[in-house]
């Protein structure tokens, strides 16, 4: 059984705009610096999945988070991040499922970890498959860059304006 | 006529919790220099008003804000921003506003420019009274700091984890 019968969304993502993004994907340990991610140019996409989310949605997701004109090009017109071509931070930020109760935030409409864990990791090679084949033949290098799920989001973030969006599905 | 009666909400708004965040205020002309504001430890909130948004939802956006349990204190335990006590940067964000028809955002149900500067001021201002008050006798210095409406939010923000939420009104 699920919730999704009572009309609530299967993914939530944030979308902000970045000049350089950098995340920390391990860290530091006793023997060992910690390990940074990281974009100049482009997106973070901060991704939670809601009981009920299945890899159905997951192209339409990320179909319209590429073809989006949520970007300034150089000229000031707006173009989709695959239009730029621009990179991508993926964000897994379970955060976004909180709901208020009183003065705590209650996540029980979140996915379970281990399917959360999953529909993540095949986000995220979506993302790359199609933002690597928009950007092919552009000239422009860019990346798909992503934190590890379940870890300790350590963001730095430079914008030029993050034009911060909703988008729900 | 307003757009409430659909059942949307009145005010949106994203939190992240910051080690430091800066904001532009004043882009460079000429002859200055931009101007930013910047705080320390604390929380950024962006904020979108949608039509029909008035100042009775106010206080009790404000006292929510404050007093939900979505900052890490130095012993790991979730305080609110007013108890740890933290700092405050506001980011006027139309674009939380945004909804997607084809591949462009619209914002056809944000509320008016003048109606929005209006309210973006009102809830700074009370933001200000509610911090400043439960931060006196703690001994910490606090801040509340915000962008200008209207202007391009040039962010820089450094976190120890965003732990990004969305809170609607």
């Amino acid at each position: 059984m699920t919730e999704r019968g009572s009309g609530g969304p299967a993914v939530r993502t944030v979308l902000q705009q970045c000049l350089q993004a950098r995340l920390q994907v391990e860290p530091a340990e006793e023997d060992r610096e910690a390990r940074f991610v990281q974009i100049h140019r482009g997106m973070v996409i901060y991704v939670c999945f809601f009981k009920g989310a299945t890899d159905d949605i997951l192209p339409k997701t990320v179909s319209t988070l590429l073809s989006l004109r949520l970007c300034e090009s150089t000229t000031g017109r707006l173009v989709s991040v695959s239009e730029l071509p621009g990179s991508l931070l993926i964000v897994p930020q379970a955060t976004l499922g909180g709901r208020a109760r009183g003065r705590a935030m209650q996540y029980h409409s979140n996915i379970s970890k281990e399917e959360g864990q999953r529909l993540y990791g095949a986000f995220v090679s979506l993302c790359e498959k199609e933002l690597l084949a928009a950007a092919a033949g552009t000239g422009v290098q860019v990346t798909v860059q992503h934190g590890t799920y379940g870890n300790r989001q350590v963001l730095q973030l430079d914008t030029n304006g993050p034009y911060t969006h909703l988008m729900e599905f």
